[in-house]
C-alpha cells in the first residue's frame, strides 16, 4: 500500500469535487436516513447528559419547533427515554453550523457534487443575535425558524431551481479574492450569493413584498451563504473519504463537548477528545468565562482547505477574530506544513495566487506537532443566550495521535 | 498665506465629505447648466477636430440617441457649426467614465454631500462590450441606452428613494476591505450595491420580470457601481476645490487627447498636456497599436485617494491590469510620497488598516518627480469598436509643472 498515492487520490477527489446548489427540500424528504423521531446535531455523537448548554438549548428549541416538547425538561425526557434520537449531521451527509440541530420538518439546501455524484445538505442560516444554532429557543427564535423553513425556503428553493443551480465552489473561489476566508468571514460570498439569486427571487416570490423581505434578509446577513458553503465543503470532504490507505482528514467537527475527526482510510470511526475554548474577541459585556466549548460542523471548511487555512485571503477578518493582517498571512503559511496539496480552485491573491493549503495529513500534524487552525464563532455556555464572540481555536492533539495509532494498527506499519 | 494650512483644510474637506446617493433624474432637469443643445464629455475642453476616435464615436451615438443626427458626418456638422456645444462634465458638477458623453435626456445618479451640501452627477453604467462610453454607437448600443435611461432608471430612481439613500463613502470603505480599489475593480462594490438595492428594486419595479431584469443587469456588471462611485469622488473633490492657497489637486481628467488637472487654489483653470497610452493587458486579438489615448473622468477616483492609490487593497486586480500583488502594495506605498494625508474613511487591511494616500500635492509631485498612478480601461482608438483592454497609466508631468508655475505666479512666492 502506498500512502502517498492514496493521499494524492483523496486530496485530488476533494479538489475536483464541484458541488452545485441545486435546490431545497424538507429534511425528512431529502436527507438519507432522516426520520420523524430523529434530531441531527453538530460534531461527533453526543448524549443529553454530556451535551453542552448551547447544544441542549438547540435540541430543546428544535423539539418545541416540531411540537414535541414545551420545555427543556420535556426535551430532556424525550431524549433520555430514547423517544427522540440524536445522531450527528455527518452520519447523514449533512452539516450544521454551531449546535447544528436539524429536525425532520426543517428545510435544507441540497448540494450535488457534479464530479462524483454525492450529495450534501445543510439547514438555513438564521442570521445574528438569539438564534437556535447558538442555543437560543425563545418565541422570537421559533418565529424566525417558521418563516425561514416555510415561506422563505419555498421561494428560495424555486429561485435556486430557476437559476439552474449555483456553483458554490466557483462562488467561494471568487469570494477568496474578495477578502473572505469562507468560514468566519463570508461577507463577499453572501452578497455574491444574494446578487446571483436576486433576479430569480424576484421571479419566484408570490409577491413583491415577500421578494423584498427575502432579499433583505439574505443581503443583510453576512453569513447567509455559510450553510451552502459548509454543505459544499462537506460534499468535497465526502468525495475524499474512504480512500483505502489514506491518512487525510475527511471530517473535523465539534459538538460543544468533544472534538472529533475522521480519516479517509479509517472509515466511519471517530477519534474524539474534549474540546478547547476558543480565544478571540468578545461582544461587549461578555468574557471568556461566558464561552461554551468549541462547537459546530463549520470546521468542515478547514477540512476542505478554506476557513482558518485561507486566513491570508481575509486580512480584514482580524477586526473580528483578533490579531493582525500579518498573523493572517502566517496562519495560512503554517497550514502548508500539515497539508499535502495547494488547492487548484481556491487561490490566495495575497500569496501570489498560491493555492490554499488543502488535505490535512494526520502524519504531518503529529510529526510537526502542529494542529489545524480553526476560525470560529463563540457561543455562550448556557442554553438560551446565543453568540458572545468570535475567535480562533485548535483541535486537541490527542485525536491525531489516536488516529495515527489506529492507522498503524489497521494497515500494520 | 500658509500653504500647509490651506492643504489640510482642502484634504480635510475631501475626507469629511459624505456623499449619499439620493435618487436619479433626467440630466436636463437636474444637472446645473444642462441644455438641450449641450453634450457633456469627459476630461478638459475639446473640439471635434482634436477629439479622439472613441470621443467622436460617443458624441455621434449621443446625437443619434437624441434624434439630432443619423451619422457621424451629421454629428460632426452639428458640433463644428456650433448647433451642438461640447462642455466638460466637470464644468457641471458631473463625471462620466471613458468618453463620458452625457446628453440632455439621459438619466443620471444624484449624489448629495451631506457634510458640505454640494451635489454631483453621473450617468448609468452600460456594462461591457460595445458601449457608448468606449465610442461604440451601433443600434445595439442605442437600444441598451433607451432601456437604461428609460425603464431601468425609472425603477432604480424609485428604489434609491425607497432605500432612504445609499451612503457611497461607507459602501466604498467596505469594498476596499473586499478586494476592490474602487476604479478598475468594483466587483465587491457592485454586488454590495446590488444587494443593498435589491429589496427596494423588488418593491419599486412595475412587475417581477422588470425587477429580475434590473437585478440581473446590476449583479452581472462588476462595474455597476462605478458611476455612483465616481460621482461620490467628484462630490468629495469638489468639496476640496477653491480653498485659497491650496496646492492640492482637485480634478484629474482625460478626454482621449489631453490630460487635464485643476488645483484647489487655482480656481477653474485647467492645466493640460497630451495624454499617454495606458500599459496593460489587452483582450484577445488586440494590442497596444489598437489603443486610444488615455480617456475618462474616472481619474476622479485617484484624485479622491482610491483607484490606483488604493491598489494595495486589491491584489486580485493584477490579473486584469498586469503586474503582481507585490506591485500593487508598492503602488500604494509610492503614492504616500505625493499626498498629504491618510484617508480617515478608506483604510487598507493589507497595510495594517493604514488610510489610503489622499490629497495629491502638486509640489510633492514635482519635487519627487513622481506622477500619480492611474488604473484605467483602454478604448480602441477608432470610433465604434469599444474596449480592448485595461491597464495602468500616468499623467504627463508637464501639467504639474505648469500648475506649480501658475501657483507661484498667483500667490507670488
Amino acid at each position: 500500500m502506498d500512502i502517498e498515492q492514496a493521499n494524492l487520490e483523496a486530496v485530488g477527489r476533494m479538489m475536483e469535487a464541484r458541488p452545485v446548489l441545486t435546490g431545497m427540500g424538507r429534511a425528512l424528504d431529502v436527507i438519507p436516513g432522516m426520520r420523524e423521531d430523529l434530531l441531527l446535531h453538530a460534531g461527533p455523537p453526543i448524549t443529553w447528559e454530556r451535551a453542552s448548554g448551547p447544544m441542549r438549548g438547540a435540541i430543546t428549541g428544535a423539539l418545541i419547533y416540531e411540537g414535541k416538547a414545551k420545555s427543556m425538561e420535556e426535551a430532556q425526557r424525550l431524549v433520555e427515554s430514547g423517544s427522540v434520537k440524536l445522531e450527528p449531521c455527518h452520519h447523514h451527509q449533512a452539516v450544521g453550523p454551531m449546535a447544528g440541530v436539524t429536525s425532520a420538518s426543517m428545510s435544507v439546501y441540497i448540494l450535488e457534487n457534479k464530479t462524483h455524484g454525492n450529495k450534501a445538505f445543510s439547514n438555513l442560516n438564521e442570521g445574528y443575535g438569539k438564534v437556535l444554532r447558538y442555543g437560543a429557543y425563545s418565541e422570537e427564535v421559533l418565529e424566525r425558524l417558521r418563516w425561514l423553513n416555510g415561506g422563505m425556503a419555498a421561494t428560495l428553493g424555486k429561485a435556486i431551481e430557476l437559476s439552474g443551480g449555483i456553483d458554490i465552489r466557483a462562488l467561494l473561489a471568487e469570494a477568496l479574492h474578495m477578502g473572505d476566508e469562507g468560514h468566519n468571514r463570508n461577507k463577499a460570498g453572501s452578497v455574491l450569493y444574494t446578487a446571483k439569486l436576486a433576479p430569480f427571487i424576484a421571479q419566484a416570490a408570490p409577491d413583491s413584498e415577500t421578494a423584498a423581505k427575502i432579499l433583505k434578509s439574505l443581503g443583510d446577513n453576512a453569513l447567509s451563504v455559510l450553510n451552502p458553503v459548509m454543505a459544499c465543503c462537506k460534499a468535497m470532504a465526502d468525495a475524499a473519504h474512504n480512500v483505502e490507505g489514506s491518512t487525510i482528514v475527511s471530517t473535523m467537527a465539534r459538538n460543544g463537548t468533544d472534538f472529533g475527526i475522521r480519516v479517509s482510510g479509517l472509515g466511519e470511526r471517530w477519534f474524539t477528545a474534549p474540546v478547547a475554548t476558543p480565544k478571540g474577541l468578545y461582544f461587549p459585556g461578555f468574557t471568556e468565562a461566558d464561552a461554551s466549548g468549541d462547537i459546530g460542523d463549520s470546521t468542515i471548511t478547514e477540512t476542505a482547505g478554506i476557513g482558518g487555512f485561507a486566513m491570508a485571503s481575509a486580512p480584514a477578518i482580524v477586526t473580528f477574530v483578533s490579531g493582525t493582517p500579518k498573523d493572517a498571512i502566517n496562519a495560512t503559511l503554517e497550514m502548508y506544513e500539515i497539508t499535502i496539496a495547494e488547492h487548484k480552485a481556491f487561490t490566495i491573491p495575497q500569496l501570489d495566487f498560491r493555492g490554499s493549503p488543502t488535505g490535512i495529513d494526520i502524519r504531518k500534524v503529529v510529526e510537526t506537532n502542529t494542529t489545524p487552525r480553526i476560525n470560529t464563532g463563540i457561543a455562550h455556555k448556557e442554553a438560551g443566550v446565543g453568540q458572545v464572540g468570535a475567535g480562533l481555536v485548535r483541535p486537541p492533539m490527542e485525536v491525531f495521535h489516536e488516529a495515527l495509532m489506529a492507522f498503524a494498527e489497521k494497515y500494520g506499519f
